[in-house]
């Protein structure tokens, strides 16, 4: 554990070396493992990485999808079946080649998603129209070769995931699935881990290989970058056609069954939300997903010891039968003023903080993470004001993270270039021709990222790129 | 799904062909992908693995063991560093050449386990005795390119396991270790999934390659063999020379710590346990891993459907609230036959029929999946009647896998050789040279497992095999 706890660099300052910073000293994950892109997750990341997929997987379990696991390798010529998917895969896989001495007779590649070691399987099990939905789920890594610079848990090339995938019986029923997965992610980034979000249809140029529509979750960052922490696609009949998936109706008529596919980041979403709740000192952890939610530091002298000690034992043991995530730190080598420092930086949300002079007055100290401020209660109300502070916490996280996610409009170029320099999305009238994104993307290094799912927005006015007739209204971003 | 739910073929007669048929009828995993010996899990043999994950991974980090997780890829160069170990595992790591359409600099192994990947973080990370134990692990896959026949959760080469990995201050320490890995192991597999198991202390010749000492947690298959559902390794210094892993001890002196690695089977455990539970019928699930505990099924005809539907809410909800995992089957595709032959294939342990007749008499009707025995109770009773049941069914599972557990004694070679044919395990004097248990194993392919850990067994008379001086008492077997 490094001695020095202190950061070098604010947030506002700096916030690329800040994160870099926060992940190490903090103990999240640890970027010096031989292989560029591949992180070790440290006991804290991995705890909060293993809560994350907890209320996820319990939210999909709810919408009825079921977990299974396919295999980590796809051979070359199921990843091939699909023309459009392994053209936009093909130059970031991870080829094996050999075992032992042996060279493989047909390679096969780490799975970079998994739509094409699923599918030929769902072609063996969907029979009839009674199997449908068929919903399914892996929690897994996926492998990209990434070769544009890498950000520890942004974009590396293990990358931990949920990937969620349907079988429907129509177009309608797999639309609706889209519409269900925004709930998921709704009910756990919003509510839970406090990360608010817009979803995007992203434009026809910019969809996932194979799919019919993509559709994605974008977050802001602190330096006003987007980023895409979950995307699901409707693929419609294209991955069932190749891939001879069919059902026999109720009306005994044989169909090609409609399918979506649904990504969570789940290692994304614990950058993003690491960059979003930090502050100066470290991290700060939603409660609902912190490894520990409360922390005792006892304070005493040779002479207050037992006393201290035994009372932190006793606020320890009610605090647990609730069922909340405590921790006593007793460690005899460190003072109370680094412990503090310590869990601080470990974004714990609460501290209570126990001496001598509280105990006889009947007083319990804490100190909530996020504002960093110290308040006495009585004892009699230790359960209550746990309970109300945590839920606080998480309500302050969301203000704040709420407050963050500016979006702006635009008519003209003119003005989309300067509110895009203040970061954040910024809407504007659209034309919808690709040109159009590639003019923006090049001048400005903003990206068109879509149009709002599920509300229409007329356009109004004129494509603020090229004056002539817009479409749509279309939210645009500088994006990771 | 399949309509066919009989088995062919009884567990008794084919175990081998009961088995295969078991995992496929009730959709526990497919062995029908595409690359030999990569397993696809179902919703069923899913939902099983992560309870028993769970189990272990509590039961672990009550020991204060921490989560983490190191990539799936490891360097040439990391795995080359010890010497016994690259010797152990050249021939079965399966090698990434190539990325997109790029050569690799240096090729990557997927892991086979994970010394060589944790061990060089591990270097960076101690520093002081403060830090020690240190205690990680982590739940993944691990990969090996067997060339023996695969037999799908037994043997292939993608495995689920959990690894364990510490490093301690000395070599007591690290014997303790292993001691509490036995604890952890007992406790789940024992007390939670019913399943007996041995643990043999395995000779020099058989060691995991760089360690100092093998331990390997051992049960019995129906057929009479033994499989290895887990091991636990002292290494002593010698990852720590090799690694540079160093601490600074209390009086300010630099030592290389002592190391322990311990491999939990979770996909074996599963085999294991559907092998020795399972019945003519199908799966018989110990109720605490059991994704259904308890299913509802609804008898009716036209005029007392709402009835016995409002019935079964009510109870399921009475249930339900308790904490049972409980289903109601309430499709209507299926008579209530087929469900009862269904839901015995997939091994739910307690079964509630809910007819009109026992609702007039304020009666439950249940089968229990052990005995398939039917019980007829007052409904007041009825949660009550669930728990003591539950448990009971445990009870039973645990004593038919004692009863199936032998071991027997022999003095010389023909008596082991007669008692070797009645399968499990064969204690024997022995003389602890290599050649006798080649001896052996050529011409009864019988292997010696190890003497028995932790409780010291003293040789009587001689070698069962030379017939001279014996040393030690070991256990022979044949084995997966």
């Amino acid at each position: 554990m490094s001695e020095e706890l202190g950061l070098s660099v604010k947030k506002s300052e700096d916030f690329g070396k800040w994160y870099l910073e926060v992940l190490q000293k903090a103990e999240v994950v640890d970027t010096r493992y031989g292989i560029k892109g591949f992180l070790v997750y440290m006991p804290l990341g991995m705890h909060t990485i293993k809560e994350i997929y907890n209320l996820f997987e319990n939210e999909l379990e709810i919408k009825n999808h079921k977990p299974t696991l396919f295999p980590v390798v796809i051979p070359q010529s199921y990843l091939k079946k699909e023309s459009e998917h392994i053209k936009g895969f093909e130059k970031e896989v991870f080829w094996i080649t050999c075992a032992g001495k042996n060279k493989l007779t047909e390679r096969m590649c780490l799975r970079p998603t998994s739509e094409t070691a699923m599918y030929p399987m769902f072609s063996l099990w969907i029979r009839s129209h009674l199997q449908l939905p068929l919903k399914l789920y892996q929690s897994t890594a996926m492998y990209r070769y990434e070769t544009k610079m890498t950000k520890p848990l942004m974009r590396g090339r293990e990358f931990l995931w949920i990937e969620a995938h349907t079988a429907q019986r129509n177009w309608e029923d797999a639309e609706n699935q889209i519409k269900e997965d925004m709930e998921v992610f709704k009910k756990v980034s919003t509510d839970n881990l406090c990360l608010p979000f817009i979803l995007l249809k992203r434009p026809q140029w910019d969809k996932f290989p194979g799919a019919e529509d993509t559709y994605a979750f974008e977050t802001l960052l602190p330096d006003g970058m987007s980023s895409q922490i979950g995307t699901t696609h409707n693929l419609g009949e294209k991955f069932a056609k190749v891939f001879n998936i069919k059902y026999t109706d109720n009306q005994k008529r044989k169909k090609h069954v409609n399918q979506t596919c649904y990504g969570i980041g789940i290692g994304k979403i614990l950058g993003a939300l690491i960059s979003v709740h930090g502050d100066d000192r470290g991290l700060i952890l939603p409660p609902v997903i912190a490894p520990v939610q409360i922390v005792i530091v006892p304070i005493y002298t040779a002479n207050t010891k037992t006393k201290v000690m035994e009372k932190c034992g006793e606020i320890l043991g009610k605090l647990e039968e609730k069922g909340f995530r405590i921790h006593l730190d007793d460690r005899e080598q460190y003072t109370p003023g680094f412990k503090f420092h310590e869990w601080e930086l470990k974004g714990v949300p609460l501290r209570i903080e126990i001496g001598p002079i509280d105990i006889e007055k009947h007083k319990i100290t804490f100190v909530r993470r996020d504002f960093l401020e110290r308040v006495t209660i009585d004892e009699v109300k230790l359960e209550e004001f746990v309970l109300e502070t945590l839920d606080s916490i998480a309500f302050q996280l969301k203000k704040r993270a709420n407050e963050m996610m500016l979006i702006q409009d635009a008519k003209d170029y003119k003005e989309l270039k300067k509110k895009l320099k203040e970061g954040g999305f910024v809407r504007i009238p659209f034309c919808m021709k690709e040109t159009c994104a590639k003019k923006l993307k090049k001048e400005t290094t903003a990206e068109v990222r879509g149009t709002l799912f599920g509300k229409s927005e007329k356009a109004e006015g004129n494509c603020a790129i090229c004056g002539n007739k817009a479409n749509e209204m279309v939210y645009v971003a500088k994006a990771y």
